[in-house]
């Protein structure tokens, strides 16, 4: 943020606590109703348990649900904030909020307290609150709003302006209206950019489009987040599989989708979760130890498998020169292997490339790959060391340990997709790690076979 | 995408195809128009050249224009299709796209095509693009439009929902409405939302909101895209050093600059690019080969030290086998250090803790992982071979290398990020690589110390 605006808003927050302190309830209303909803959440979230209590008394259920709309936080503390304020205070802030996002409080509470909120609610909000509760995590019902204007076809432009203008206080957005018929069902969309170029009289179904994009309620939430993507839509329609209108995605949870998919894959490949950032010493070192351990004990079966040729390296302990060479290589290649296959099943249009000509491409691909580099280690090997026997041995090692690295990099993430775990979770250091034994094998085997030729 | 609706897609296709080369003017232009601008560019680029001919001449420039601005493709194709259009028909179609991606598709053409293009143009048009592509890559003026609605305060609602119904047809968005001062400077903003649901004699100064939030046409494009998080905005406006509001920011943009940003930072992590996923095993071998060909020439440099300590190797052979759990158990804490400092770097917000703050506190973190782990194999060691100071001695310098790691992969990229370089540059595995190197010389040093004591 720029640091003049930066400094304006400290200064802002000051004076803001001073009215909310000393008891000056017109100055402070105006000048906290005055900012952003973003800005007022962060002024909230900087207050003292002390002074959010003083402000629970100057804000009224719908300001604090506008606020409460737009935080983003940890669990802990939007429990400990609901904690704070009367539970019927509460309740009707949690009503005043976009469904999707009260939705997404109640899921950081425990049962009771879910269900004490949602008696306190007004039975409609509460119903349509409770039917949200039961989607799925990751589908597009869980990140779904139903907060929408939706209109019948058999109306004139200006009487459906007339419903949007007394339903524009609630609505998530009232830029596409919906249009069903009676039985509820979607059967069109206008923007309300078209609405108004539109003449007054003109009839809806119309000027309305019939050819209304949707997705299913049971969708998974990035596949959703695609179609955002590819049309450049702010809003789509969610129908159940009757199609009835049920609800409507908007292009602001979907940025917070695409966000979540790009940082867990991203932890993925590193085997780290990088929401830690800025996070004390010892909780940073908490979240990295368990998959630093459970690689070690990995590690430690790759060292055993060195041990059984502890009387090779012995007699020849030249090999013991190029073992991070070739451990090194091929967890590289697996790890860009890997990369590449965990986009590739990220993507769903995608997917329907077969399991096998995927497999086999990428095979052929670590071949090359293999080959290439083998070859240039065989040079460099059979120039340093004047042996190209040897040189021979490290090449062909080279090689077939990129293969293997690679076809793992591959296989591993397709396997874990089609079994239904997050292919994510195949992490770099996973790969490299495992790949680090079976290159050792391969080392240490061709090595064997050619002991007699490289000694001088 | 559904089965059933891709199914209808590509027999609409069909029809359309069959419909073009008939010469079916009415019934192919019906059925085309009526389909989403998305379908659209896919039916495009579905075609032949020779059919796309055929389109070049059913469509007006404008309904090309709104095409094309949905179309993301990569460079070679984009100059293709204008290429194959009558010189003045391209240049119609990008007067008529919005600005931002007409700068977009002239930024895929060498010099002398931008120049011809612009001269065919409406002056007022190509002064406007000209404009824009002055701007540096990667910063909010190069990814703005300048197809906005702006007004000035001294007016009703009503006139004001005038101008915006004039408007709306050029319009990238309008569901802002930007107030400025005689001189075009930015001092208000009002949602079509708020518009709409006022009275229309209810004067514009009176509505509008006076903090409004914008950005600087040179701020970087993530810096932007956080404020698109934060606020949840659909636009932000651009201003110039002088506060003239030059051109507005839409949401559908900042969703590729966050998909582009996470791809990049992804591909870095990994030294490939992701792009590829689908590509044939040659151009696949081929983008992969040049990092790990690099990384080989590092990981020689790691070999030649280990060669410097062959006798070493040679006289305990059980040295050999604890190489690779060193050096892959540092490359692994060094790629988890590097994957949470380049998300650090990412993040505008974090850059103000202190350059030294971070390296400390990761240098304990990179201890407390160090200890812990070294501990642990040093009981896995001692138990194992029963020999304690063997235990010991891999123990330590575990420690230190996974201490080193851990703060290369966090000071590497800082230290490219403080130069000007992108820090997915440092790439996981050239993490890996160089604490490699690291880790084999702390290891062999340890070694040679305790070099009477665990030989039995």
């Amino acid at each position: 943020m720029d640091e003049t605006l930066e400094q304006e808003l400290m200064a802002r927050f000051e004076r803001l606590t001073e009215e909310l302190r000393t008891n000056q309830i017109q100055a402070f209303r105006e000048d906290f109703l005055e900012m952003h909803y973003y800005e007022q959440g962060q002024f909230y979230q900087s207050l003292t348990s002390e002074d959010r209590l003083l402000l629970y008394s100057l804000l009224s259920p719908k300001e604090m649900a506008d606020m409460f709309d737009v935080i983003e936080e940890d669990h802990e503390n939007m429990s400990l904030y609901l904690s704070e304020m009367r539970p019927s205070y509460a309740a009707a802030m949690l009503a005043e909020m976009y469904s999707d996002n009260a939705v997404d409080l109640l899921n950081t509470l425990d049962k009771k307290q879910k269900a004490m909120y949602l008696s306190l609610m007004d039975k409609e909000v509460a119903a349509d609150i409770r039917e949200l509760l039961h989607y799925e995590d990751e589908t597009a019902g869980s990140i779904m709003t139903t907060e929408y204007v939706s209109i019948v076809a058999n109306q004139t432009v200006r009487s459906a302006m007339y419903v949007l203008k007394s339903e524009a206080n609630v609505a998530e957005t009232i830029y596409y209206i919906y249009v069903v018929d009676n039985e509820d069902r979607l059967v069109g969309v206008i923007s309300l950019r078209d609405l108004i170029i539109n003449d007054d009289d003109a009839m809806i179904q119309e000027v309305m489009s019939e050819r209304v994009r949707s997705v299913h309620v049971g969708d998974d939430q990035e596949d959703v987040a695609q179609t955002f993507r590819d049309y450049d839509f702010l809003a789509l329609p969610v129908v159940d599989y009757d199609d009835h209108l049920v609800g409507i995605v908007t292009v602001d949870d979907i940025i917070d989708v695409i966000d979540d998919e790009a940082t867990s894959d991203y932890s993925g490949l590193a085997a780290v979760n990088v929401e830690e950032v800025d996070e004390h010493p010892l909780k940073a070192a908490s979240r990295r130890l368990p998959w630093l351990v459970a690689l070690l004990f990995l590690g430690m079966i790759t060292a055993t498998m060195i041990n059984q040729y502890e009387e090779l390296v012995s007699e020849a302990s030249i090999l013991a020169v190029f073992i991070s060479l070739i451990t090194g290589t091929a967890g590289n290649a697996g790890t860009q292997a890997l990369a590449v296959a965990v986009r590739r099943i990220a993507m769903p249009e995608d997917k329907e490339r077969s399991f096998l000509i995927t497999v086999l491409s990428e095979l052929i691909t670590g071949l090359i790959i293999g080959l290439i580099t083998g070859i240039v280690i065989f040079v460099l090997v059979a120039l340093w060391k004047h042996n190209p026997i040897l040189g021979f041995v490290i090449g062909i090692a080279m090689m077939c340990a990129i293969t293997v690295a690679n076809l793992a990099g591959t296989f591993i993430p397709m396997l874990m997709d089609k079994l239904g775990f997050d292919p994510a979770v195949a992490s770099g250091p996973f790969i490299s790690t495992l790949s680090d034994l079976t290159s050792v094998l391969i080392y240490f085997n061709i090595a064997s076979l050619f002991m007699g030729y490289f000694i001088k």
